[in-house]
């Protein structure tokens, strides 16, 4: 379907793509990335303690009964400690992840957990996150009782994985020295 | 709830939460937010011309029919041109969207589209950019005939909307002029 001669990314070989970026949209960035969870204290272990984010930022809203956590890659030495900026920092970070907390839902017997997207009806599929070693940090999490949905070694794509989160969210697991390699038969 | 003499995202405020990253955990990083999508024509159209995004990366998988479709916020001048090193490159980004694409959902009439989340059964919400104006760039949005979940001023939260993709995904638009008031009941 795309022409070998042009780069498999090219404006010809993908309708509906458009080349130059609206002056319009300079400046944009993709910020967050959320999700529901059942217990932030879970979902506070992992994500800090497993996959080494820290909290950015936590909004309550007592009014409708919910909190977010904005949980990321970034050093807090430089968060500021006036709870509104602190807010402003963090809604210009990059690549943040917020839980979403519906009060509750952790001690509710009749909570029936959240939905991961993976199964009918399916939409969102999992987030990904680049590791310096596959292998090394899928060991670690191994010996840290982390769920697998599917080792390095299992399956065709040799050297990614996902594991679950508490939720059953999946996450991707994948580094910079294989992924070339082990998506070649798609590139 | 929380202590008030202690930041709002203290570990004593915060059962769970660990504060130093494992120093196996240096150098991860939040790459990539998969969701599902019916026909690339349209979403790269959204993403390209009314988002201001770049297609970084494009992977087929012939054999399970399937195509990925990699966006983000990067100047394709720094892309590799060997496909390869593209994909390395790639990987090697920070807040990019995987659009995965099943092929022949675009023509199928039984189709019935992608769940987006936020109706039973519930898991992910949105994602969310960064913008320079919500204000502005909602005029716009409302210029080039984008659905509005919420429009700036509707609701509370003044100065935060929400558009959908063309699958109906939910993405937040804010600036960070105004996301520090706007979310102060919250703080």
């Amino acid at each position: 379907m795309t022409s070998p001669s042009e780069p498999k990314e090219s404006l010809s070989n993908n309708p509906g793509l458009h080349s130059t970026p609206d002056e319009a949209t300079k400046g944009y960035f993709m910020q967050q990335t959320m999700y529901r969870i059942k217990d932030p204290k879970v979902s506070l272990d992992f994500y800090s303690r497993v996959l080494g984010m820290s909290l950015l930022k936590r909004l309550d809203f007592p009014e409708n009964k919910f909190s977010l956590y904005f949980m990321g890659y970034e050093n807090l030495e430089a968060a500021p400690t006036n709870p509104t900026e602190r807010t402003v920092w963090t809604f210009a970070q990059k690549a943040t992840i917020e839980l979403t907390h519906n009060w509750g839902t952790e001690s509710d017997p009749e909570f029936k957990g959240y939905h991961n997207g993976n199964s009918e009806p399916r939409g969102f599929g999992h987030i990904g996150i680049t590791v310096d070693d596959t292998y090394k940090a899928c060991e670690r999490f191994e010996r840290l009782g982390v769920e697998f949905m599917k080792k390095p070694d299992d399956g065709k794509m040799k050297g990614i994985a996902f594991i679950r989160d508490p939720d059953g969210y999946l996450i991707e697991i994948f580094d910079l020295k294989i992924i070339g390699t082990v998506t070649s038969t798609g590139s």
